[in-house]
Formats: C-alpha cells, structure tokens, sequence
C-alpha cells in the first residue's frame, strides 16, 4: 500500500518535533518535506539529535514543491501564517491540518478581538471543520481543512461537553482553572522562559482575555445546543515540560445525577480509544499521558456546594497538537484513527 | 535584654527545620529545645546538615524540662499528637505557637467530622485564638495558644476575607483552586511523593473533604458576619519544593467595583508587613514570596463573567506555618512583628 | 506469524513498567503474564494508570504457569530474587532475560564481596551470556540466559571498550563519573528518594565499591584483553526522572589520535541501530535519548592535559534495562533487532 | 555607627539579584545605588517583586554619583565593562568588589586567550586581590580592587587548595568534574537555556577551555609552590536553579595518609566560618547550601585505585558570587566576616 506523503510545515518548534517523534513511526505514512525558514538547509539531526536517525533537512516552505511530492500538509505555524499556506496547499488539492488558530473560530468578529488582526483568509471558514474527533469525525473525514485544537481547549472541552450535552450541567457559571507544562509557551527564547524563572515557580497569567477563551465558548455552546455561554478560564504555568491539567467547575441542572453524569461519560467515551473516563470520583495525573494522544477524566460531585467538578489531563504537545493532527489525519484518509498513535 | 528561650517540639521535619531556619537567626531568640522521638539523641548535623552550625541535638519531647528551661514551645506535631503537650505545657504556664490542626477549629463536631476522633483537649479551646495576626492580632497579644493556621487556608483567607469582610462579594459560590508544593506534605516517606511519581506530574487530590476545608469555611464566615458558609476547595499537587498558589473564583455583590476592591485591599494591608497587595489586574507567583513570610496578593474583575478572581501565593512552609508561628510569637512577647522574619 | 508469548517477573517496579510500555506496541510479542508479588490480583490499570487498555492482571509468580504458557521470561527482580526464579525457568527450556545483577559477574568472589551474600545459582554462570548486544550479540543468539547490563555500566562501556579494544587508551587511571536520574533507584520509598530531598539537590553517593564496579571493570578488561583492572567509578544523583550521563577521563596510548578514535567508533557503531556517536568535539545530552534505546556517544581530547575524554547518555531504564533487554529477545527470537524499539 | 552605602552597578542579574537579598539584611550596609542600563528608572518592584519592600529604583551608572554617594561598590557585570568602571571608582578612592573575571588572571596573556579581547585595564592588575578570604584574608583587608573568584572556581579551590599546599596530592592528572545550577548561565535569554531545553536534562558543555580553566589552574598552583600546572575541567549543567557540586580526583602523594588529610583540612577549615569540612568518607549534598554562603566538603581516599577524591558543594550565587564579594567586603571594611550571611 502506498504511503501518505506528508509535509509538515513549520517543523523546528515543539509541536513539529511531536509531528516528527509521531509519523517517524506512523507506519503508513512518510515524512517527505520538513520545513523551516530558520533553518533552512540545517539537517534534523542539529536541531533535534534524537530524530538523526530520520535523515530529514529543513527547506524553506515551498508551496509547490509540497503540493508536487506530497499528500497531506500539517501545519504547525504561528497563527496569521498559517492562512498564507493553507490557501493555495487546499487550491492544489491537498488536505490541510492546521495546529495553528486560524481556522478555529467561526466568528471573524472574535478572531479580530483576540488575535487583533482581520482574519487572513476569511473564505476559508466555510470549509474548516474543527478538529477534535471525538465531537466532529464525520465532518473530519470529508474536509480538507482541519482545524486543531488548542491545547487547553481540548482538555476543556473533553470533558465538559459531554454533560453540557446531557442537559446535566448548566451554561451558567462555568469555570475552567488549567495548569500548563511550560512547552505550551512554545519553543520561545523569552524571560519567563528561561529555566530559573520557571522552576521552582507557579504562577496564574492571562485570567481574563486568552486566546483560548473564544473557542472554548464556542464549543460549549455548540454542544450545549445555545447560542453562546460565557465562561472563566484561567492558564497557570506549571514547571513541567509537557502536560496540561484541567479542572471544571459546573453547575449542576434538576436532571443531574452522579449516575446520570456516568452513564453520559460511560455511553461518549467507552468506544473512544484516546478518552479514558476513569469514573465518579476518581481523578487524573498528567503523568498518565504524557506522551501519548490519550484524555483521561475524572467527574466529581460536591454535595456539600452541590457543584459537578471535572478533571482533565491531557499531553499539551500530543492530544493538545500534533497527536490530534495525526488522528484527524488517520479519519481523513480511512486509516484506523489510532495508527502511529499507541 | 533576656532572650526568649524557645523549644521547638517535632522539630525534625520541614515545619520543624524551617522554624529553625528561622529563629536560628531571630535575634530575640535562643532556641533552647528541640525534641524528636525519632531521632533524640542525634546530632542536628545528621537530620539538617545545613544547620550543623547550630549544635544542638534533638531530645525526647519532656514537658517538665521544657518547662523548667524555655519561655515558649512551639508545636510542630501531627494533630493529635499536639493536644497531649500542649495541655501541660499551658498549665505550666508558658504560651504554646501550635502548627497542628488541634486548635483551630471553634466546632468540635467538625473536629471529629474530619479528623476521625474525638477532640483530644476541648477544655483547651476556649484559649485558642486563631493565629492569623491580620486578622486576630490583639487576642494573639493575650493568649497562651495560638492555633496557627493551615498552609493552604492562610493563602485562601488574607485575600479572601477582606472582600467578605467589606461586603464586596457574596457568601455563596465561593470556589477556590490551590497549587501546593510537595514538602506540603511533610517529609512523608509515602509512594506518591518520591520523586518520579512528583515529577513531571500534577494532579489535584481530595476535591471535596480535605481537612483544611472546615477551617477555611469557619475563618470566612466569621471575616463575613455569617453563621456558616459552604466553599469548594480542590487542593493539586505540584513539582515545586515550596509555595502555594491560589485562586479564588466569587461573585461580586451589588457594591462590588474594582476601585472599592482595590481600596479595601489597601485600607486592609498597605500597613501589614506580611502583605504585599499587588494592585488590580496584576498576578502573585510563588517565586517571589519562598523562603520569606510574605503573601503576595492580586485581584481582577472579569466583567464578561461578572467574577472577582483574587490570586495569592505564599511559601508554604514561612506564612503557611513556621513563619506564621514566629510571626504570633512575636506579638505575643511584645517584639517587633517582623523579628527574624525579614 | 506466532507472536511470543512473554511473561514479565517483576512488573510493578519502573523497570517493568518500561518492560510494558516497550512490549505493548512489539509486533511480535504477546504480554501474557505479568508478575508481583505485592500487587498480585489487581489490575495493571491501579499500579500503571496509562497502561490501563492493556487489560492485565498482576499474579503471584508461578513458574509452572509461566513454563505453560510462556516462550520466554524477562525477569525485572531484585539481586537473589532473579536467580531463584531464573533456574527453573530455564529448566523448563525457556530463555531468560535477567536484568538483575545476578548473573553478569564471572567471578563468585566479586558477587560476595558486592552482594554480600554467596551466589544463588553458581550452575548457572556457565550459561549466562552478558547482554550488551554491541559486543556479545553472536553468543546472545545462542543461550538461554541473558544477563542484562547495569544502567551506570551500559552507558560507560559502549564508549569506553572501543578505544581499549582499539588499544588507543590505557587500562591505566580509567575514571567515570555518571549522573543519574531518580529513577535510577527503583520505585523505592525511602527518605532520600522524596520529592523536597532530591528536587534542587546534586549529590554524589557511593563514590567507592559501588556495586556496579564489579561489572564495570570486568567488562573493560575483557574489551581490553588484560585479566583485570582497576578503575574509579563515582555516581551522582541529579533530580531528573530518567536517564545516565557519564563522562570518562581515560590516558591515551602512544598509538592514540583523534582520527583514529573517530575511525575506532565509525567502525564499531556506523552499523549499530542504538549507538549514535556524534563525533569528535561533540558532546550528549540526557535529553536526546530519554524513551529511546539510543546511546548518544561523543569524545573529545584535551591536548592540554593529553587526556581522552568519553561522554555517554543513555536513558537508564531503556538503553539501561529493559530496552536492552528486548534488543537481546529480538536477537534471541531472530526478530529484527530493533523490532518494537523505534 | 555610620553604615556602609554601597552601590551595586548591574544590579538586575540573578548575582544583582543575591547581592540585594543579601544586603537588605546586612546590618551594617545601606544599600544607596543599584544600576542597570537596561531597567534604569524602573523599581526594583517591576523586576524584583520579592524585594518591592527595598522601594529602590535603578538608575544609569553613573561614576561621580556613585562616588558622591558611595562607600563602596560591588559590580556584578560581564567582563570587560567591569574594567571600565573599576579604574575611575578606585580613582575616586572606594573599594570595589568586582564579581566579574576582569583582575582574576594575573596573566594578560591568559586573559587574552580566554577572554579574546585584551585586558581592558592592565594597570589596575597589580591592586588586583583575588576575593577567596580563606587564601587572601589579609591581602583583601588592604586593598581597594577584590577581584571576586568564579563560581566553579571557588567550589574547586576550596576543597583541592588545602591538600595541595600540603604536598599530599600531586600536581599532576588532576580532573574536576562540576555540576551546576542554570542560575550560573546568568539570567540570559537563550535557547538552551529556555525551560523545556534544561528540564530533564544533564549535559556537559565546554570540557575544554572553559574560561574559568586558567583561573582554577593560577591559584591551584599557587597553593601548591609551583609556577604552573595543567588540569582537567569539565562542567554540566543540571535542572537545578542553585548550586554547584564538584568532585575532584587527585593522585596522593607518597605523604599520603587518609588522616594526613583529615589533619589538614580540620587546621585549615575548623575556623573558618564558611567552610563545613565534613570529615573522611562523607560527602556534601548542594540541598545543604543552597542560599547560604558555605562550602560544604567530604574527602574519600580510594585504595582500590589509589585516588583521593574530593567532594564540595556551593551555592554559585552566594558563596560561588555575591556572598563571597559581600565575605570580602566585610573583611575590608573590619566588620565581623560574617555579618548579614548567616
């Protein structure tokens, strides 16, 4: 059988060295362009020693030396770059999977608020599926626009969706508190960054205004079935390199039960093979998935307050990036969804 | 001038080694005892190498030599444990700083809720005063017990019981989210606290029941001028040594404007030492308060949720035990309040 | 195509843990039993939470149940625990792979004077291979006993026997110094190994007749073709979760220059899968190697001082156990060798 | 008593950072000017919230002001601009503390080769004291120019100088391996350096020519009576913030004794109040320094190979930086050693 040929775009940062650990041994598919404008010409083996063994260089990105040699093209680039590309890879017929947020929210009103910028490419949304699969697989399989998560977002919405879907938690006064690995900032050389600032340190930043908050709304609201529903959503930064811990404050409605909430994560997730719904009461460790594309979930109730409270952990860099990528991947191309994934 | 001569009983874990970090340098201060049934007879050299400039050696806990050598004893017991010594100690007639939970809670029912047992000493509790000297001064300056306060709960109090107190924000829906250090646990020799299990990890543990709950709930009532009050509390542990960093999500009532916030912040600590409020709309970070008794204090107001958030950070182990200990000792012998703390 | 049916003897410490999530993606392999004394009767999903969807159940070590459903056994025991097992099992006609310590050292002495207890099975010395396949791969294929290598031991000798068997270094004044993360001691709870003991701490420990020694110099002199020799091992322990970085101080030979010691490595590792040798002037990184089987190898020499210097990473549970361990069953079974190692 | 006003030019690095911890305390020291070209007019609140309390500001450097209003002035700057301000201060008559490598090397030539740049100020060479008060004491009481000893430098000589001034090791085939906290990069913005880059990591860098190499070799051979000697020296760098552990091999002489050594470094250590020589056998931990402004020291003599091996752990910003500078800044001044370091 023959191989997807991928291009990914934007390869020198952390999502593009998890797009590079994970399709290195995706069995169907070979990494065909690698790209970077900062090192360009650089063998992989200088900028990541562990993936020497690939024998990959880094090119400049060259729309049609990838629409010429490749399948696919995954773009982990900044947000605003990403459109440049994603319109004439799609023009020339390949599948897009964007890591990026250009193509996350369906509102050009909230992408200018929160990104401060007109939207690049605006006649692109219409095709754009969002790129969670677990919500939108079919959609997934049929577009060649995928957009990816953010990483907070995922681990967010994994979890709470679920019941906002059941009508067994309110829209009302959701609050969403995440703890973040430090790779989450990205590959960025920056004071906060460096290791004596982080180590040793927790701390909260951007508690109201992040750009994640849009596209958590609007998913909830999605699956809540309104037309939109504010929320709190808080980032911590956490000295770890990888892993994003989630905790969700609800409110239950008069149809909640701890039974009914179980049987809602039980009849979502006992056929997904990257969710593990670990049950009432019981609770996650990024440790459990560190590396590896898997969401695991607690739900908790509080009588003592009568609130639902979730749990969620997930890897920022796999399930919050590329290890999404490849799974819409997989979807899109018919592959099994967890091939190069376990 | 005399010195206070101080005993410091459990001294041999990180409460204990932090108490003498701290008063080893206070210079009102000769700590005379240091008892550990553990370890009685050892060297401090062999338990805290980096205190063997002291020369002192751990003895078995003795009240009678305790009270015929030293002015004050310090507790640095489990709970419990606590009550036994500081009942003959009191009747000895010297003032107790006691870091365990055996004193802080006015409810004996709540006592034997969450802790298991009956209280050890309720005859005691109408000495008590709650060691917290923002808010319980004067009655620190006249009591021969000081219960001081949990780590976790004087994080989530000096923020929020000024916005209770001055009737800015509501008794009802008040969540607060805490990030603790590992030495939070004591220096427990337990599977989950070795280092691979911390490291690279963060989880959240004991979301509803957690033993500081009951205290953080009655401090609160009172700062608010209400019988009762029902919180959610989820504590997470984190890979740092030291710190905790909180974040308490309320709801603002009709008084509530940032300005009145931020004046009640100020009216409440610009004189305290231990405060440090850093304004509207800017954030604490643990780093910036280890090692020092200060708690670092922000607030923001999210208007597209209508929630006050408020952050703080301490060291765990300074204001949220030995520090805050020295601290009440300091008043209540009539030193400057921050002797040996700055 | 039959997969091998492997049962894992120790499966609750790291080693074993790493033994599952390697063989959980092995083509070739079936994990049907899974031993631990301690947690026998539970699900795999209670002791390791990510491995939770491979559905096994620990059970009591049973050699026959083993020798009756198994085609080979990968012990992951402590020292004399290892050879009890290892007897019958091999009796049974099933190959071992030990990665204890019991049956790397050729001399009984050597065993009491470290282990401090007699041999457990001397019989069985005559059959163990020592299973660094860089060097004994040919007598791997044949035997029914595979002594795994020491972590320390692994990351020392691959750099260090190719420039002794080149004879460009002295047997003479050999000095290794190695680092290496927490999980290098076991998923043991003691005091030393806690969070808040070994987060911001560098220490060294056993800077003498550390029980890797032994080993270490046993295999030097073979590469070396001398009887015996002498070298100075020191470890450290460095708060990371996994891997080994050594560096070794060796005296060149007359026959010593850097284009020789380049040509003696391309010659020995160009076709090895899991050596990486970066070169002349480059150095490793812990990092490069961490979930891999690779050994990032570089040398450099100090003309100033006429001292050859090697630097070695491995990751000390892969490379340093249990990945060599599955390197040697794929060469045992004739797999490819690196079949489930990529 | 009057106090000394200091003046503390590049006051925003991390050993700007410990010279204001460390000097907020002093008793003696009224810290007057902190400067920084890049922070100039910013509280030091805005860059150091940890110490907002001080309510300084920085300013531009500024040589009369300083001189105006100074008693002395440590710089904690990159070499070469060090120089450019120590020539006009010792001209207005204050004592500079240079933590730079500017009046370390007494030879030009070494500087040049290391440093590639000539000696700035090769006149003030001849004022030059190196700042170890346990080699200098007397020397740094009657001068106007300390020159501060590197970081690694200082946790070499401490522990190697005593043994080789006492002719029991020899001068020849001496290797330091050091391991050191990402503090001592300075607080630089860098990619290596960034959070995700160090954290579960351990690297060796610059094993030869490290610039702090011809300094450890100048005053090793100093202590030893010989005009030169040539070492090796290489350093790592490990996930921590703070510390640095060396281990150094040394070939004993015929003198040699393990007793010998113990005698030496209880008469050159017993009273000195910075160095805690642990004894025969025992080995430091930098958990046990960290902060603090002492050299810790074990000494193990290896009969297997013949080998003394030295242990020494330092805080690189305290006793490794700006500990040491405010050590001899004491000592100039007359005050007791130890005052606002313990």
């Amino acid at each position: 059988m023959k191989k997807i040929r991928v291009a990914i775009v934007g390869a020198a940062g952390y999502a593009g060295e998890e797009l590079l650990r994970i399709l290195s041994r995706h069995p169907s598919v070979e990494i065909k362009v690698i790209t970077s404008r900062q090192n360009a010409g650089k063998d992989i083996a200088e900028i990541f020693p562990r993936l020497a063994g690939l024998g990959l260089k880094f090119s400049n990105p060259d729309v049609n030396e990838i629409l010429a040699s490749c399948d696919a093209a995954i773009l982990a680039l900044p947000h605003g770059l990403a459109a440049e590309y994603a319109a004439p890879l799609m023009k020339g017929g390949i599948p897009v999977f964007d890591i990026s947020a250009d193509f996350r929210l369906r509102s050009l009103e909230k992408y200018k608020q929160y990104y401060k910028v007109d939207h690049p490419a605006p006649e692109l949304l219409k095709d754009a599926v969002y790129g969670l699969p677990e919500r939108y697989r079919d959609d997934i399989r049929k577009t060649n626009l995928v957009a990816c998560p953010g990483c907070y977002v995922t681990s967010i919405l994994l979890p709470t969706t679920v019941l906002l879907h059941a009508g067994l938690v309110s829209t009302e006064g959701i609050i969403a508190s995440s703890l973040s690995g430090v790779s989450g900032a990205g590959r960025k050389v920056d004071l906060p960054y460096i290791f004596p600032e982080c180590n040793e340190s927790v701390r909260a930043y951007a508690p109201t205004g992040h750009r994640h908050l849009p596209e958590i709304e609007q998913e909830l609201a999605v699956a809540a079935g309104v037309d939109s529903l504010n929320i709190n959503f808080v980032p911590h930064l956490i000295p770890v390199n990888r892993g994003i811990n989630s905790t969700i404050y609800l409110n239950p409605t008069e149809k909640f039960t701890p039974e009914a909430a179980d049987e809602a994560f039980h009849a979502a997730y006992d056929n997904e093979k990257f969710v593990r719904y670990l049950g009432i009461g019981k609770l996650p460790d990024t440790k459990h998935v560190t590396l590896t594309n898997v969401c695991e979930i607690g739900c908790v109730y509080d009588k003592h307050t009568n609130k639902v409270i979730l749990f969620s952990c997930i890897d920022n860099l796999t399930k919050g990036a590329s290890g999404q990528a490849v799974q819409c991947m997989n979807i899109r191309f018919g592959l099994p969804e967890t091939e190069g994934l376990l």
